[in-house]
C-alpha cells in the first residue's frame, strides 16, 4: 500500500508506521478516528493521529492496567472504567469471577461502535450483561457518584493539551475519584512515559497531585512497545489495599502478559523515576 | 535544522529523530559514523544510520548492561568488553573498585577516536589505566583466551545480517566465550527487542544458543527508550552464579538507573517472553 501513517509527538521524534490499509475513517463530534491495518502490529485505533491500542500488542496494556488494580483489592465489585471504549479492558476486568458490575463511561459512543464492529477482540466484553456503558462526560460523571466503586481505571487518551482527555488528569478530577470510591477503594490511571522531556513532567505531576488525596500513591512501570518510548507509567492511589503488601495471587486467570510475579516487580522503578517522584512540582 | 534522521527499522516501523545538528561524520572501513545532536536526547552516536547511544539515555543501557553482571560475580577482577567503543559500559564497569583490568576489544579503532573527542562522558574511561584497549576482530580475539576472564560483555552493535557484529550472536562465539571465562565466569549480551517481529527470534534463537553451553541462562529487561520499542532484552550465561541468587549488594556505588531491587526485579519476564523462551527454535 502507498500509505504510512506518521505519529508526530513532538518535533524532535515521530514514529512512522507501514500500513497494509485504512479500513474505516471517521469524524465524530470528540476525535478523528480511523481503523488501520498496521503491518507490525495487525489491526489498530487510532485517534487524533495516535495509535491507540493494536490487537498484536494490546493485551501488554491492558492486562496491566486492569489486573494489577484488581488484584490489589480484596473483593472488587464495582468497577468504573472511564474511557476503555475499545472493550479491551472491560474484557480483562471480566476475568474477575468477584466482579458484578462494571460502568463504562466514554464520552464518545462512535469508538465503541467502531470497535464493536472493527475490533471485536476487544469490544466483545459489550456484550457480557455485567457491562453498563454510559454515554456522557466521565469528569460530571465522576463528580456525581459518591462512595460507589471498588476500583476505578481511567482509560483515556493521552493529556494532550487540546484533547478531550486533559481534564482526565487535574487535581478536581482526582479529588472526585476519591469521593466516587468506597472506603477501602483504589484507582489507576496510565501516566505518560518518564523517559521523554515531554512525559517526564507530566508523569510527576500526576502523581503529586493524586498523592495529595490518595494515602497510599505507588507507580508502576510495563512496556506498551506501541506507544512512544515502550516505557509507559501507571499510578495506583489507594485507600487502605497496598499493591505489594496485599494483592491476591490467583493463577486461575489466563494473561499473556500479567504475571503475579511481575505484579510485584512493575513497582520497582529505577532511580531516576524515584528522584523525579521526589522532586515536588512547582504548582 | 534543516535536519531529521530516519532510523528505518523495516518496512513496517520507522523512527524520525528531530535534529538540531550534525556535528562530525566519517566513513571507517568498517560502517558508517555520525555524531549528531539531537533534539531529544541531545549528542549521540549513529553507527550504519542506527542510533547507538545518546547523552541523555545511555545511562539506561550501560548502567544494566554492566552492573547487573558485575554485581552478580562475587568478585569480579578481569572483565571483557567486546565492543564498547563508545566507552560507556568500560565507565560503568571501572565503579566496581575489585576489577582490576579491562580489556576492551573493538574492531574499529575509529569509533573510540571519534567517542574520546565528541563523547567524553562516556569515552572518559579510556584514560583510566585499567582499560585495555585492543583493536582487533572480537570473533577471533575470544577464540585465543582460555579461562582468563571473570566477566565478559558484548556491548556491540545490533545482529543485523550484514552488519560487523553478527558473528557475535552466533553458536561458535557463545562457545568460545564459555572457554575464554573462568570457572566460575559469566557473560551477558544484550539481545534485541522481544516485541517486534523482527527481534522476538532474534532473542528466542539467542536464549537457547546462550544455554547449550551455559548451566544457567537467565534474559532480564529494561528499558532504552532510543531504541526500537524501548522494551530491551539482555541475556546472561553463568558458569556458576545465580543473579537472584548470588547477587551483591553495595550501595556504595552511584547510579541513576540500577538499584538492588532493580536488579532482582529485571529478570521478572512477563508470560510471553517465558513462553517464546520455552518454544525451542527449529534450527
Amino acid at each position: 500500500m502507498a500509505f504510512n501513517m506518521v505519529e508526530k509527538h513532538s518535533s524532535a521524534y515521530s514514529v512512522t508506521w507501514g500500513i497494509n490499509d485504512i479500513i474505516y475513517t471517521e469524524k465524530t463530534p470528540y476525535q478523528k478516528l480511523f481503523i488501520i491495518e498496521t503491518e507490525e502490529f495487525g489491526r489498530a485505533l487510532v485517534l487524533d493521529d495516535i495509535l491507540q491500542t493494536t490487537i498484536n500488542d494490546e493485551f501488554y496494556y491492558h492486562e496491566m492496567i486492569a489486573h494489577v488494580p484488581l488484584f490489589t483489592h480484596a473483593n472488587p465489585r464495582r468497577v468504573l472504567i472511564i474511557g476503555g471504549g475499545d472493550g479491551g479492558t472491560a474484557r480483562e476486568v471480566l476475568k474477575h469471577k468477584c466482579v458484578e458490575q462494571i460502568d463504562l463511561v466514554d464520552i464518545d459512543e462512535r469508538v465503541i461502535a467502531v470497535c464493536r464492529k472493527y475490533l471485536p477482540e476487544l469490544a466483545c466484553s459489550f456484550d457480557n450483561p455485567k457491562v453498563n456503558v454510559l454515554i456522557t462526560d466521565g469528569v460530571k460523571y465522576v463528580k456525581s457518584q459518591k462512595n460507589k466503586y471498588d476500583v476505578v481505571i481511567i482509560d483515556s487518551t493521552d493529556p494532550e493539551p487540546m484533547g478531550p482527555a486533559v481534564q482526565l488528569y487535574s487535581s478536581d478530577f482526582y479529588q472526585s475519584v476519591y469521593r466516587c470510591l468506597n472506603d477501602d477503594g483504589l484507582f489507576v490511571a496510565h501516566t505518560d512515559s518518564p523517559c521523554f522531556s515531554f512525559g517526564s513532567d507530566n508523569f510527576r505531576d500526576f502523581w503529586h497531585r493524586i498523592n495529595a488525596y490518595f494515602p497510599l500513591t505507588k507507580a508502576y512501570i510495563t512496556c506498551v512497545p506501541s506507544y512512544i518510548s515502550g516505557y509507559w507509567s501507571f499510578t495506583l492511589g489507594s485507600k487502605r489495599y497496598d499493591p505489594i503488601r496485599d494483592y491476591r495471587h490467583d493463577t486461575s486467570i489466563k494473561t499473556r502478559f500479567y504475571t503475579s510475579e511481575l505484579h510485584r516487580a512493575c513497582f520497582v522503578l529505577p532511580r531516576f523515576m524515584q528522584e523525579l517522584i521526589a522532586k515536588k512540582p512547582k504548582e
